[in-house]
């Protein structure tokens, strides 16, 4: 196994209707993350969580990966570092939440709800955060809940993600 | 169009982790759509919610359609009469919701949940039925909602089916 | 396994750009296939090779399949009696490849090239039709060429269909 | 538009029955792709054509994308430095094709072959290398040839690579 590869951290959201709050948190974990080494990984369109994630993981100089629905690369938002086009559309969800070692939901839009249903399916680390707290009770009534945590607090999400990455070590 | 063409509705459920409760409402769901003259899509598996629903469906003389995630046809359950082979794993459950009509979601395990989150997105027409309720508060915060309904009560969900195919009309 | 479920044989050829000789033998072949009582899959849409096969199929009482590249239900010819909306552009090839027990090639567009590709990689049984000859070359080069075959021939085809079928049933 | 963003190029061919000297020429060509600043993307496997070209890259300091048709990323050869994971088996080619600026084609498995005829249905600008000369007669007979080259030289496919990155532009 590659031991330069490094982890990359799903964030997924709303795109046109995400709230300001979760834009700003998504800013604000994309420099975290980008600050812990980490490569970025989002549906990579030029709106809402995503673009707020890549924005703030670019600022600090870190990797951003776009998995975008279609087949135009003008679709991307500028702040994608690397670009993949599926051509898929919403069938590129799948991609997101396999190709992320952990996933942070920010907001719980249709698309949100989707991928988490998915990160459940594929026994992926799931954090919830801002706005997608509703998606705890979901999972909680679950028969056998897989790897999910919730939390609020950006720095406490790195914790989470540090811990998460140190166990599974999936690169 | 093809008015010949019959009306597809998509039921999806958890497979192994099904309820006793919801494996009998997916049965005689099944065997109300096929009187109806309904083809029935599922995920196609052998198991839970599909594979009763199906088996309901034939047993009334109707036609299913199984959209398997893997590519061996003995994945298949004996209740398809349309397999559709895709490879894919769980990137097939967009498949499952465009193709279909109308939605019936019965249980809610993890793929279910993914499936009603690409079905609220395409803005398809969900019924929650039977162990699916919890989804309905989910749909009712989100800002722009889709055409969704709840009941458990299975002639009820046909009397809706009717009536969304009646409104939407695509064969 | 379901002794039931009848065998799918997919056509594959080009759309718009389909010769006026490979539109009358893929209706031929659409024929024979229906009257052999086996189910027909195409890519769906509403032109050239798939439409003809498919109108010669339900001419003659039978079954088809078409599995579309994008979700408009509206794109489907009139000759499909299942539609399959996968929402996936020409990422739905390789569910034409797999969903099929054995696949015959007439004409040999781009997009048939690649699901020429998908099959002898699959090594699902291939048959080379008319206008699709200079696919035999490029296999033939191949180091482990898998089953594949060659006729211009309608009659030939279904012969080795039926003997394909009954070396491999996967239904 | 990114101006930041690198054009990204995509080598596909053959795995475990690529040839010794289609080898070479990949890993000698990953690093020309490394040098000119440009990013190596393949089917991602740790095996023939795409694991050498990949390695050729990365001993130049070059950046790679694996996408993989599998979900397990100890399935990557160590030479990606970026994993996507599709689970979509043989489905992940359109990824590839959709997600180059330009592709190179380099011997002529089953899967290359797929990919070659989605570079053609894309409108991809398409280079033939050594082992793929065999596909130039199969696009010439096309009706509207897209924009193919050949050529077994490294230095001129750089040189076509370049011209075509600044004629189309499309990061």
């Amino acid at each position: 196994m590659n031991t330069d590869r490094k982890n990359v951290i799903g964030i997924m959201g709303p795109g046109q209707n995400a709230k300001e709050s979760e834009i700003d948190f998504a800013e604000h974990l994309g420099e975290l993350i980008a600050e812990e080494g980490l490569v970025l990984l989002t549906g990579g369109r030029a709106t809402g969580v995503m673009q707020a994630a890549m924005k703030g993981a670019r600022n600090k100089g870190g990797e951003t990966i776009g998995v975008l629905p279609g087949k135009d690369p003008h679709e991307a938002s500028d702040h994608c570092s690397k670009v993949i086009l599926t051509g898929m559309g919403n069938g590129r969800n799948i991609i997101n939440v396999l190709s992320s070692d952990v996933l942070v939901f920010i907001g719980s839009g249709p698309g949100t709800v989707s991928e988490f249903g998915l990160a459940l399916k594929e026994k992926k680390p799931a954090i919830l955060g801002p706005g997608a707290e509703k998606l705890w009770e979901l999972a909680s009534a679950m028969d056998m809940p897989p790897v999910i945590f919730r939390s609020a607090d950006a720095l406490e999400i790195i914790e989470i993600i540090r811990r998460s990455i140190s166990t599974r070590i999936s690169k």
